[in-house]
């Protein structure tokens, strides 16, 4: 980004992010295949989206900092938790401080980019809540009083972010709704799923 | 559900979703290790938050139905997508429809429950692009001719849900920020993660 959007921060306009990485290339080339689709949700998902680092921002969204606690409560396996720390440190989400020297010991906290994955948290609870459980075993009072029912709305005009309400367009050539137009698609004659 | 909230539908006050499972229970009991938090995060992410799941939901929101166009957009392997698609399926976000008899070829498509996931998507999107990349591959326009800068408010009272507008309530006895309380947590004594 050459420029830096102002600072002012009215309550419906929080303040720009920190870039984690600037390079403009896939964080994790492994996750990208060649021939996936370049998109920033596949590339925020080489970040937070392997099994059990959402919930691992949930604990430390909770407050739980420690290796420990984070594998109790995520029920994480160590070695898989080990590595989604490392990741999510690495992705500018989380940041490890030392709490203990001998021996040495971490807490990990979030990052201004990690506390903006805030949102997709409320959602995803309010999706469990909605559709897979009758008796939800956390509840969230927004300020206002009320139990949270979060709603995506657009920043500029207030309304809600329905199906319809917005239009795709692809900024890289030779990429549409369906993929890669035939010149530049891989070739697959493996046969079909049944 | 026992009742069915009344069908008017104003612009701020989307149809609530019909039930997936109303049956109280993790929807995946593999996911949700003995002694883990209770959470609807958890219960979502077994469902959507596998690897490739999400991605497989944003090629489905894209208009791609089919198994070789998903298999080639999202660049999973067809043994782990076919498992995706399978769980999309059974958690009820996607449904399956036969498009050819010979052979028998399938396409799928977003449940309702399914497509209340858009808004986790455009999150995703969002914070890749604010922290990933230079470049946004794929941009989105929303209805009012802006781009999407899609922000989540309590639909109560239109405020944003931001840092320290919530508060979170644990509706389980034994329950706590920290996790289970001590009486009830499991025992632990292996070594803490340096």
């Amino acid at each position: 980004m050459a420029t830096t959007p102002p600072p002012s921060t009215p309550p419906t306009q929080p303040p720009p992010p920190a870039r984690v990485a600037s390079t403009g290339a896939r964080p994790e080339p492994g996750t990208a295949r060649a021939g996936s689709r370049p998109c920033s949700v596949a590339d925020a998902l080489s970040v937070v989206g392997e099994k059990y680092s959402l919930l691992v921002l949930r604990e430390v969204f909770l407050g739980v900092r420690r290796f420990d606690a984070i594998a109790r409560n995520t029920g994480a396996p160590r070695d898989i938790l080990a590595a989604r720390l490392r990741r999510l440190t690495e992705g500018g989400v989380l940041e490890k401080t030392l709490y203990s020297t001998r021996p040495a010991r971490h807490e990990y906290h979030l990052t201004d980019a990690g506390r903006e994955l805030e949102p997709v948290l409320h959602l995803l609870r309010q999706w469990g809540d909605r559709h897979l459980t009758d008796r939800p075993p956390i509840t969230v009072e927004h300020s206002c009083g009320t139990g949270l029912d979060p709603i995506l709305v657009c920043r500029t005009c207030g309304e809600p972010v329905t199906e319809g309400s917005c239009r795709v367009h692809f900024q890289l050539p030779g990429w549409t709704f369906a993929g890669a137009v035939p010149a530049q698609a891989p070739s697959d004659d493996r046969p079909a799923e049944a």
